[in-house]
């Protein structure tokens, strides 16, 4: 099984909602550094299993799309907490698309899976994944 | 499938017998930079797999009880080398106790396994994967 | 000349009044990893250029009044921009603070200077440094 | 399950065949900071998965081989890409050999198998993984 | 005193002359991550030593122009050898000369001096410091 | 100026003497990432600062001079506590040693200064710095 992995970041405002949280539910921020990973079992003609500066400004499209917002302005997670969680599922969700409408190009044809690491800090990540 | 890591760190002193370990068989020392990864399917109301900062006071907890110690003079390690490989399991079963004991909170309730990665240098690191 | 550097983080919410700063008028927010590096010529009789226990805690609390917030409402910051410069200016003038009030303890006699790095993401980070 | 990993690098010219290499079909090189993970289910007699000081040693010799060396020139390579796909399979298959011809001392009996990343800069990386 | 840095790569191919570099006086190749260090005793108006965005670019602009290609070729450094201190000097003359240039914009009037780090690996990296 | 810098460690057991250590007092160890920084104002006639295989070689040396010891019982420490910050200055001082003795090669003529930085951990570090 191969793999390979892209490393992009976001920069993002929100709050959190329950007891839980605790200073959390105020207003915050974070930085989130996003490893994206795309795994499959074989490589095309080229000797690659995906074009790493098509995942490179793809993964940069999907980051951007949520980067320098406040998150609990965004209809996307209306009724929802952005946890790490919860992020790095939608951006493996929203990365997923694209593989799917072929924005990967044709090296991407032999992508079965995704997983996408959010990096809160230094001592702190949360992982999604999932197969395509 | 979803993860959630929190890192921390112990420092400890130790010994190994076996010709294998060469000069390591002289007492010596660690500090190991410890990864704790809970993992599971689903996450709770609240949209996370864990509490973060309940997990991050029990890791340091389970990290505080080996931290700043000979392991040689620990009854726990009688009998046995305290390789990086040992002492990843050792925490991997001690946060599994309190995972089941429900000292990381309702939210671990769908926690279905652990990943202790625990690293002795910028150029050797050990893990121990389990389920709960 | 000797230093001691310990690492903590916080995370914040802001946004940017310019032109200069694009989508970085919108709110948005950061998680900086924090880097406080003490200076000095000297080692106290324990051989130590400060306690890096009460270092890190002393670093903790102003990191602590810093974090889960929205910087765009604290009354210390009305009136200029919060940026990743001003942020290590302002986490060093209050670490300095601490060391003038004895709050680091007798070790810390011998620091002469500070140096405060904020680490806003992988690729980008900013130091500040001064004299005590 | 547990796993054990070593890190080494390599430094290497090559270019790659293929209108979606853009710029990297002319040559040019890289740094490849190589992790090499044995994984298995249990530890020997010495209460270890794999002798460190000699998975160290092995690693560097095969990553020594490819090592300050243009990889076009290299007839292994003959007709394909060396992407960083390639070359991480091929460091797995030739540490497999090591491991096959008992390289790796009697520790290595139970590693089932192999991960190998090879990172190739700070935003990019590339893995194979392998039983044995 | 304040710094700004921001991190980029480049990827390329080079060979040694002299017996001192041994293997690498063979044709090979290396991935240079380089951090642009910008220094200043003041912030500008807006609160900056430098605007973030625009450095970014500038030295992007500045990798680009080295990398993916063989250094040996390059009539810049004909007659000398491109160890990293040269190519850190390389970088840092180049990225001055758009500082006086004013591409970095008017934040940047107050940059005062540059710290170019080039690191050729996990274990090895080199520095060359200049005013402006 | 120039700066060239080359990562070893060692792993050492130790305690310390005085109340301000808290549990550190007890016999325990830790693993020392050790960065040591060259520094001088001119190349060589290759372009070097120094021959970085020379250097990490002899880096190599001072530091397995004082791995896999509990350096309690070293007589060179007799009388003090073996901080972080003096471990610093210990490596500094046998580097600065081996470069007077000339066994870093010729390149080295030119070397004015090291630093010497030690990372007991992910969160903390100390470094010595002095001149040739």
């Amino acid at each position: 099984m191969y793999s390979v992995t892209v490393r992009d970041h976001m920069m993002v405002a929100h709050s959190f909602r329950g007891e839980v949280f605790g200073p959390a539910q105020r207003l915050h921020g974070a930085t989130f550094v996003v490893d994206v990973t795309f795994r499959g079992p074989e490589l095309d003609g080229d000797a690659i299993l995906v074009d790493i500066g098509l995942a490179t400004q793809r993964v940069h499209e999907v980051v951007g799309d949520l980067s320098y917002r406040n998150l609990d302005d965004e209809p996307a997670f209306a009724g929802t907490n952005t946890s790490t969680e919860v992020l790095a599922r939608t951006v493996a969700d929203r990365v997923a698309e694209r593989v799917h409408a072929g924005d990967l190009g044709g090296a991407a044809g032999q992508v079965t899976g995704l997983v996408v690491t959010l990096h809160e800090s230094h001592v702190a990540w949360a992982s999604y994944e999932r197969t395509l």
